[in-house]
């Protein structure tokens, strides 16, 4: 069936392929690099190395640098601007044999104003973002993975809304050089994959560790909180979905419990906001001072807003968040991974808004690593991403736990 | 004197006018934007904004973007690469009314490779480094301020040995777009400049504020914690002028203190070069993996030594220096700052080497603010400095109590 074609040639053409045929529709790509994804095919179908990304295609968001290739940024600030270097996490995944397809689009500079990408589950719905072209790009199948960023909730959100495995590490671990940075003390790169299995693959690559097997999670039964803060902002899909994931963890002897957790959280969740908006306003001062009229106007509203920030209302919201962090390592000393929804229902109707990342703001400003489970959906059949946290710096041990929590759900659904 | 030219236009000059005499021997720049310079002198002359930097010259290490002038990061990977948007802390600098004047000398990729500089006090010795140019621009009188970047101790040392205020603020304050990174969760832009008044101006340029004058320290006697930990790596020269120094604080009201910090801050000190290197092997996968035979034998060496570093020891170290991080905070609820060498001792002879980080890495690797305070001079007349240590997020409070303590120890000076 392959002909003469090896078999990484054979993976990457099936890819390009899909993205010939979808991508007219879908808008997951600014930049599709055909000779050079053939060329890497071909070398690696030649060469024994066997690194823990062989021969899988990869997508890379356009707020990263892949040498050789346009970074734009969804800006048009940046036309005709070429990256001479890979970003660092882009060098680590060639490294550990992956085939760099292209770049995916993004919102403008990450911010509010959306990428051109549809929803591949349904074209008349976001994606989400601002990793919208990442995470269109697995769903539809043109990647095996692809990378992007998150702030607020850019990885988990998009994930969930295009029924994907999201991945956003414990915050510091993945390499940014290369990335432009939104929010220095929140940005963390991120993968979307369609198995736990390939975004452990990436995040093996990512921190330059062997490839080796996720670890056994331990024989004791595993302890969930179920964080029922915030869910009077879920809709009601997806709080019929959250009940019935615990139900169905709690059947299958998991140990989940029903918490609130202290208003700490709640101001953290809060906080988060005036420190992305704080940091992005400095962070794109070159943006913001030099070239404001080629932003848009949401941008530029949320650039002016922060700022606006005092720095003392900033420092006081970093120095609070200091606290929660703290605050919540006490709280994994009883529990293996909190729950909550990964957004606040299915992926909205039209293309003006990428969604609401209120779900995402407390893993994000935490530090704390974070996985979308796709294993529900919606009545209209969009879908519907429950959210796994874990503690810091147990990322592989949360990504073991989200691997399990997918197939006790999927034995359970009907779906 | 000035004959036509206005008042920023004349200091520029001035600064131009020292470069050009000066710099064959120093080697602080790598390049000057003399008609940019001008250009924008006048153009501030004739302006009626008054920002924290107006009309102050500055120097940019050469790992930091600005617009239109080449960022070779001291490698010649780079010959040739010009950056098209100016790094956020540069954008931030010029809307606060500086005059960008150019790029100053780094060691290679801000490593241990030394760069062309040489020491203004006695070219015989080195600078320091990484940020070896930007101290030496301020020290020989070529710039008012200059920005340099610490990731063990690459901007208190090179302060120390030149004989000019350094200051690294808390880390995560000033933004990095545009700033190349070493190591993620420890790089921190900071500043060179004469006085302190002048690294707070900056520092208010840098986090979006007002200017303003330095708060009032309280009126109770300041608590300095003299860490005599490390101590035995100080030379005479140092151990002496720290005793000379506690010695004057206290005759003059202070309450100084010598402690020896428990041993979770040797350890996080020690933990700060494992950090460093592991994450510098991946923040440098590009150079590191495509670039390797343009590196220089020390910096590949160390590329390899990080790289080596198993992931499982990596974050341990990061797991023992947050907790680091949060004992720390408990010892500043009993003390204002605290006071420790900012170097083993006066610059070292010879240009092959640029010092030794010890006495640096315990605020770097804790997040910890820091000034140098160029104030005694060893048996040589070459500067030796001490430096201060403020808890995190007490920025201006540590800048208020380093000018107090500059002014105490030089009119306690013979000098």
């Amino acid at each position: 069936m392959s002909g003469n074609l090896g078999e990484c040639e054979f993976v990457i053409e099936d890819g390009l392929g899909q993205i010939e045929m979808l991508d007219a529709e879908i808008g997951a790509w600014t930049y599709v690099d055909h000779a050079g994804a053939r060329g890497r095919a071909r070398q690696l179908d030649q060469s024994a190395e066997r690194g823990p990304l062989y021969g899988m295609s990869v997508g890379v968001k356009d707020i990263i640098d892949v040498a050789g290739m346009p970074t734009t940024y969804g800006s048009d600030i940046y036309a005709g601007n070429i990256a001479t270097q890979d970003a660092a996490c882009v060098a680590l995944a060639r490294a550990a044999g992956a085939v760099i397809i292209g770049k995916t689009s993004t919102t403008e500079l990450a911010g509010p104003h959306p990428a051109k990408t549809r929803n591949p589950q349904n074209p008349e719905h976001t994606p989400g973002g601002s990793s919208s072209g990442s995470a269109a790009a697995v769903a539809a199948g043109m990647v095996r993975i692809a990378m992007g960023t998150q702030t607020a909730g850019s990885v988990i959100r998009p994930a969930a809304y295009c029924g994907v495995v999201g991945f956003k590490p414990t915050f510091g671990l993945v390499p940014r050089n290369g990335v432009k940075l939104q929010s220095d003390t929140l940005d963390t790169v991120g993968v979307f994959a369609r198995t736990v299995d390939d975004a452990a693959h990436w995040y093996t690559a990512m921190i330059g560790a062997r490839a080796s097997p996720l670890p056994l999670i331990g024989k004791g039964a595993l302890r969930i909180l179920l964080v029922s803060n915030l869910m009077e902002r879920a809709e009601v899909d997806m709080s019929v979905a959250i009940a019935e994931g615990a139900e169905a963890l709690t059947a299958a002897g998991l140990r989940v419990r029903e918490v609130r957790l202290p208003e700490a959280f709640d101001v953290a969740q809060l906080d988060q906001r005036i420190i992305q908006l704080a940091e992005m306003s400095r962070l794109y001062a070159s943006e913001h001072r030099h070239f404001r009229d080629q932003l848009s106007d949401e941008l530029v509203a949320l650039l002016d807003e922060g700022a606006a920030i005092p720095a003392d209302k900033y420092q006081a919201a970093l120095a609070r968040t200091d606290a929660a962090r703290k605050q919540v390592a006490l709280l994994f000393a009883d529990c293996d991974a909190m729950l909550m929804p990964s957004a606040t229902g299915a992926a909205p109707k039209g293309l003006s808004s990428t969604g609401d990342p209120v779900f995402n703001r407390l893993a994000s400003t935490l530090h704390l690593p974070a996985v979308n489970i796709p294993v529900y959906r919606s009545k209209k059949r969009m879908p519907l991403g429950l959210q796994l946290v874990g503690a810091r710096l147990q990322d592989e041990k949360l990504l073991a736990i989200a691997k399990r929590v997918i197939e006790l759900l999927r034995n359970n659904t009907h779906d």
